[in-house]
């Protein structure tokens, strides 16, 4: 047990690396192919970080990012933050995004950050908080399913705190939305920024009970539904729903903005980005159909754990 | 003869509206199969617009998109172009993406438009101006074709004002930049925006020209490259730049934004978006290929007239 008082910012990072390594694996055992390849990247302002991609049998596209980059805060994220323009920064995290082949199978995101930052370099103690969330995206929202991922987030968040789940789900829905499309992206989770105060090692505590719910999550998601036929028409329909998601990481993505403006290693913040997507003008859906029950769950305040 | 004085918005509006009519008929017989389809559409705050829609022979994906919209100024549009909230405008325009099959025809980007804003509810001579580009994105830069296509550019530019060529010619260089690529989006072409002063007739006769040049510009490149064969190998490459083309127009594009943030018609707006389009990391480039050739030739400042 790591005393309060004891928890630094290279322990965090540390855990967080032991976090990438941990799903690495058990996506590689799940995936039953394809193989993990790295590229270790440093950042020019201070810090680095490790890409990992796997082309796998069930995976077609997953990235697996861990980070912990510092040094002078970028004017974009000072703004964005509301810190002075010198101010000094520590950031850490893992970031996750995973395209499987068979449209069956969601597409999931995770993300676990810690930041730290100093206003003024006298600074001795930083100003600190944890980021985070994951999110779902089915091709076709399958409702028990919905109702699985959601119960084992309000889980994961009930361990630590009882406000965490309500709150952060509506996050979710609130920031997992496209705008000009009036829809979620899928079928939410939760989302959290700023998480401050109080004992530090509570809120670690949190994020990594969230890290370690990703793998058994997904690789059930995976065990599932991979073996599922699929006609040529819910493959189209998934590369059309891929299509959203790009429009919705391109366009209204805060993390993605974020490294495009401070001129962050470009491969690894679009490793998000699905292999083959696709843009049908006015794409007609039919009545009744799987994809037009699908579209009626792509919206904000479906209570999915009562 | 239009005399000035008399040049008002209606009369712009309608000669856009002739442009649409004259560039999808030529795009037609250029294509040979494929014939635009129509969507009229209304806007809530005022205004409406036409989109047309081709998916033929040789174009896999085209949009020629006219729209005349009017109303209160939307609050970010203010903001951006700095006029106070409860500003009048008037906006009118044909934008126009087409994405070919082959990928030995180029992506082409048209766009002309003309602004008028009141800040005041009893102006009685509105702000006007006008703006516009024409830009070419070749999967494979073809260096005379890229010459020609400068070449006839700087001749629509020349008749009107011979200062026109080089300032837009840098500023469509600095415009159609992919900063987060280190990469032109393509062979560039012309940008300008807040052309006014002076005689409106003029600008509007240099609008004019720019239009009309996109026809014999595009229709003769479809005609020479239509028919050379691809490799699949050259296919793939098309779909990736086209990924190249999705993150310009969804991140740094600011007709996109403007279009998504003021709650414009989503699919008119995102008509520029490819059929199908690729993203795989890392991807590889071999030395001395063509691949490589072209990504070497899509920088600022190539001086393409002389």
């Amino acid at each position: 047990m790591i005393e309060q008082e004891k928890l630094s910012k290279e322990q965090i990072q540390y855990e967080f690396e032991r976090l990438q390594d941990s799903i690495c694996m058990a996506l590689e055992e799940a995936d039953g192919l394809g193989k993990f390849k790295e590229d270790k990247w440093q950042r020019a302002g201070g810090g680095g970080g490790k890409t990992r991609i796997i082309q796998g049998k069930i995976i077609e596209k997953g990235g697996v990012n861990f980070s912990a980059v510092h040094g002078q805060l970028p004017v974009k994220t000072g703004e964005a933050l509301k810190f002075p323009k010198d101010s000094w920064f520590f950031a850490t995290g893992v970031s996750i995004v995973l395209h499987p082949h068979n449209p069956h199978i969601p597409i999931i995101h995770l993300n676990v950050r810690y930041f730290e930052v100093k206003p003024n370099q006298n600074d001795i103690a930083p100003e600190w908080w944890f980021g985070g969330g994951i999110d779902l995206t089915p091709h076709y929202v399958v409702e028990e399913e919905a109702r699985d991922f959601h119960r084992q987030l309000k889980e994961a968040c009930d361990l630590h705190d009882p406000n965490h789940y309500p709150k952060f789900k509506k996050w979710a829905d609130d920031y997992f939305y496209l705008p000009h499309r009036e829809e979620t992206r899928g079928v939410g989770g939760i989302f959290f920024d700023r998480l401050s105060g109080g004992e530090k090692l509570n809120h670690f505590e949190f994020v990594k009970s969230l890290g370690n719910a990703f793998s058994p999550i997904y690789t059930k998601l995976m065990k599932n539904n991979s073996e599922k036929p699929f006609s040529e028409k819910e493959k189209d329909w998934q590369l059309h729903r891929r299509g959203r998601y790009v429009e919705f990481n391109l366009v209204w993505d805060k993390g993605t903005k974020f490294g495009l403006d401070t001129n962050g290693r470009t491969e690894s913040i679009l490793m998000s980005l699905p292999s083959i997507a696709k843009w049908t003008y006015n794409y007609e859906i039919e009545n009744n159909s799987p994809e037009e029950k699908t579209l009626a769950l792509l919206k904000k305040g479906i209570d999915w754990v009562n």
